[in-house]
C-alpha cells in the first residue's frame, strides 16, 4: 500500500513537473535546481550569480527552506522575482510548489530560474521539479567522503560544485579522493572546485551564462 | 489517502520504537539519537567519543547513510559493537531498522548506545527510534542561521552541539544571532560549543557519562 501511494505521488509529481518544464521552456527560461547540505553555500552561491550577473541576465529565484524568509530577504536586494516557499516539515520542494511559486514570478521577463532546493542532500533528488538540470553543491568544510556517501545527486548533476575551497588549509580534506569519488560516480559532471566568500567565480557564472543563451537563442 | 497511509506508518513505527526503548531500558542502556546535516562532524565526535570513554564505558554505534560503510570501518577501530544501516535513498532511520541493528548488538554488555542517523537535519527529528534523547548537531561552518531555519531539531533536542569553533575565525559567524535563535525556539536546551578535532571535548563527555551512569544505576 505504502509503495503503491508513493508510486502515484511521484507519478502526479512528473505531471506537474512536465508542465512547469513546458511553461519554463516556451518563455524562454534555463531553470537550474540547486541541491545541498545545509550551509554548504547555496544562498550565497545565489548572491554572488545575481550580483555579477545583473545587467547581463534577468534572473528569478525560487527558495525552499522550512521556515523563516531570510534567504527571500537576502536575495530581494539582487532581484525583484524573488520567491520565498517554506515547507514546514517538507524536506523537499515538489513540482506544485514550484508551479504555485512560477505562477507569482512574470516568467516572460526571465532569463533564468534558479530553484535552490531545502537544505538536504537528499530527499530533493528523487523530485522532478521541471528544471533543465540538477546542479549538486558540496562543502569543503563537510569533509572528503560525502561525494562516496551521497551518490544519487553525483549521478544526476550535470555540474558539481565544491565550495568553501579557502578553507582547504584548515580542514582535513583529501581533494584527489573526492575528485575520484565523483569521478568513478558521474564520469561525465563537470566538477568546480570554488570559494564563494573569496575566489574567482568565472567558471561557475560562465557556465550558467552559456546554458542560458543557449536557451534564448533556442526560444528566438 | 497519502495522510492516512503516512500516519499508519508513523504509528508502527511508533510501536516498534516502544519496543526498542523497553530492550534498552531493560538492559540498563543510555541511547542517544544523533541527528546533524552532513559533515556536521557526526562521525568525528562519535571517534572521539568512544576513544576517550574507552575504559570507562561500554559503547555501541549504529550507524546510518545511504551508502557505503565509511563511518563503521572508522569506528571498529573503537568498538567491537558497530553497526553500519545503508539505507539506499532512504533520508532517515526508521524503529525497524533499528531494531534489526539492535538483534546484531549485544545489548547486555552494553551501558551507551549511540545512534548516528543519516546526515540529514530534517526527515530524522520526525521519526521516534526508541532513543532515551535526541541529540541535534551543527557546525560552525553551515553558517548562523540553521538553528533558525530547522526549528523541529533544535525544539526536540535534549542537547544541541556546535561543533567546529575553531572556525571562528575563517567563516561569517554571528554567535550571538545563532544562540538567540536557540534559545527562542528552545529554552532548556543545553548548548554545547566544541571543537572535535582541536578543542575541549569535556563538556560533551560529562553529559554523556552523568546520563549514561544514571541509567545503570535506574536498572540495578
Amino acid at each position: 500500500m505504502q509503495v503503491k501511494v508513493i508510486e502515484n505521488v511521484l507519478k502526479l509529481n512528473d505531471e506537474v513537473a512536465m508542465l512547469n518544464r513546458s511553461t519554463l521552456r516556451d518563455a524562454g527560461v534555463f531553470t537550474v535546481d540547486l541541491i545541498g547540505g545545509p550551509g554548504c553555500g547555496k544562498t550565497s552561491l545565489l548572491e554572488v550569480t545575481l550580483r555579477e550577473l545583473a545587467g547581463t541576465m534577468r534572473i528569478g529565484v525560487i527558495a525552499g527552506d522550512l521556515a523563516t524568509t531570510r534567504d527571500a530577504d537576502r536575495l530581494a536586494k539582487w532581484s525583484q522575482q524573488v520567491v520565498q516557499i517554506n515547507t514546514g516539515k517538507g524536506c523537499h520542494l515538489d513540482a506544485n510548489q514550484v508551479r504555485q511559486a512560477i505562477a507569482q514570478l512574470d516568467v516572460n521577463e526571465l532569463d533564468l530560474l534558479i530553484v535552490e532546493n531545502v537544505g538536504n542532500l537528499i530527499c530533493p533528488v528523487g523530485f522532478d521539479l521541471g528544471q533543465d538540470v540538477k546542479v549538486g553543491m558540496f562543502s569543503l568544510a563537510e569533509g572528503d567522503d560525502k561525494a562516496a556517501k551521497h551518490p544519487y545527486i553525483v549521478a544526476q548533476s550535470s555540474v558539481l560544485l565544491l565550495n568553501k575551497m579557502d578553507l582547504l588549509e584548515h580542514v582535513p580534506f583529501d581533494l584527489d579522493s573526492f575528485r575520484n569519488d565523483v569521478r568513478s560516480l558521474n564520469p561525465d559532471v563537470q566538477l568546480l572546485e570554488i570559494s564563494v566568500m573569496r575566489g574567482d567565480m568565472s567558471p561557475w557564472l560562465n557556465w550558467l551564462t552559456t546554458h542560458a543563451t543557449r536557451r534564448i537563442a533556442e526560444a528566438t
